[in-house]
């Protein structure tokens, strides 16, 4: 029995065999293009964006491993096999995220991103800011990331609402539900996060449309997926004024291009996809669980459900 | 009776008054250097960095107020007269202050500082993080501000030590006092973070010597006053790897000058003096309490003591 590991490069792979060697001693750990390995034998496979009609090689394939808390990357290839796939649910992958909304939120919040710009042209100019509990942040998206975010939000004394596909009841949470509600979520949001899970329902919905809804001013961060945010419309919305400045850690191509506009905007702030990116150790402990739990009795964690699309 | 007002430049003389036309109803408001003030007429001084020997020119002033939580900017003045002084406590400062020790913290926990220079030249680098649990933060004081400063990111995850000039015991933070333990605190210190008062003792406490004694990679960041930090010895580390990267929010000389290698240092960055800055708003509610215990009493509020020398 295989598990095969496309994630973090070829050159990871000796790190993963070690952690695996650990945690499963019985499983063979080879690389996803290995020539040598007979798909006949591969049982399990742990994935970041697979090439499409690929994982459907593998005639004996049990369970896939998402190496990302998205299956986006697992659905865009149409040919798909019916087989469970576990969602990356590393704890730590929880505590990241909630670390990351925390930073960005009060970089917004403290106008780092001005002082940024401010000091490429040594300009000294004070900002005048407002105390975290007069300042509201809206959250997009309640799932296993975006809820501990909210939490840890609402703890640092901001207000903080959020809006989801359902109805949900938060202590010291304003919620707001499904498509009719959005504009009044975002009629008071000053700093937008969205950690939303990507499906056709969601894609594109930071648009020139839904940037109009909040109040001018407001602060953008996108830690869930590039094919949320509509970039022109972002830079358009810079450019008005209407936001002001925003932080992005997704995009639609990862490495995002040399030649993106994104790169070289004063009010833009990048980070390489690292919002909730547990370390090899963390994703390898959730893996070796996923697989255990699966062989005692099929139990699939932290499952992708097709009915929802996440 | 009148108070004298010198912080935040003339323009904003008429947003004070406003204030205290509210608060302190019977008291009459005037800027520092109105030349129709008669000096025996004024009782109360709210200031920042007066000209030397101009307190001593009224002969019936009662209560000077700190526009800041430090009074080296009145120490400076060879001939101060022996009035009591009240130092800056506005509750919202000590709130602001806990925000930027967590805003800064984070960002160079997170390596937000690499992120901001690899934006500059387009490139897409992870950087591999530990959790906060994992992360050393070492906090240079445990006053006003050092305390609950020490509290946030302790309730943040983070391991906290804080180092003092006197013994304290506190509820998961690790404390070390009196400059024979100095060394032993640097020596783990990841993050550090000074909140000091300014006296003679810890100028220049932040120098080669000190650099050396925390672990190499090691983050900076200063909040308390700019002649805490040697700057040639900071810009020396940096370029050594001893320290990775500095936030600055004070400076011997403000705004910082132009000609400042600071300002173009990759790896520092410059806030403006904000870091626990209230608005005017909460200032002036803080004066207004501070005369009115005064008057009341005698009671002086968050008083400066001159044997500790803040």
């Amino acid at each position: 029995m295989i598990l095969l590991v496309k994630t973090g490069g070829a050159a990871s792979l000796p790190e993963w065999q070690a952690l695996f060697a650990e945690l499963l001693p019985g499983l063979e750990v080879r690389w996803w293009d290995d020539p040598t390995v007979r798909p006949e034998d591969v049982a399990y496979a742990f994935v970041w964006a697979p090439e499409p009609g690929r994982l459907a090689s593998f005639p004996n394939l049990r369970l896939v491993i998402s190496s990302g808390a998205g299956v986006d990357h697992l659905l865009a290839d149409d040919r798909l096999p019916a087989v469970p796939i576990a969602k990356m649910g590393a704890p730590e992958a929880v505590a990241r995220m909630r670390e990351y909304a925390l930073a960005t939120v009060l970089f917004h919040h403290r106008k780092f991103h001005r002082f940024i710009a401010n000091q490429r042209v040594r300009r000294w100019e004070e900002a005048e800011t407002t105390e975290a509990a007069n300042r509201t942040v809206g959250i997009m998206g309640l799932g296993t990331l975006g809820l501990p975010a909210a939490c840890a939000l609402r703890e640092a004394g901001f207000r903080v609402r959020a809006w989801a596909r359902t109805e949900r009841a938060l202590e010291g949470i304003e919620t707001f539900a499904g498509a009719s509600a959005l504009p009044a979520f975002l009629s008071s949001t000053e700093i937008l996060l969205c950690l939303l899970a990507a499906t056709p329902e969601t894609t594109g919905i930071l648009n020139a449309r839904t940037f109009a809804m909040l109040p001018r001013g407001a602060c953008v961060i996108n830690a869930a997926r590039g094919c949320h945010v509509v970039i022109p419309d972002l830079l358009a919305a810079l450019e008005s004024g209407q936001l002001e400045a925003a932080t992005l850690d997704v995009f639609d191509v990862e490495p995002l291009p040399e030649d993106s506009p994104v790169w070289t905007h004063p009010m833009i702030f990048v980070t390489p996809h690292v919002a909730s990116f547990p370390d090899r150790a963390a994703r390898a402990r959730f893996v070796a669980e996923a697989i255990r739990a699966f062989e005692v009795d099929g139990t699939v964690l932290n499952a992708f459900d097709p009915r929802r699309g996440y």
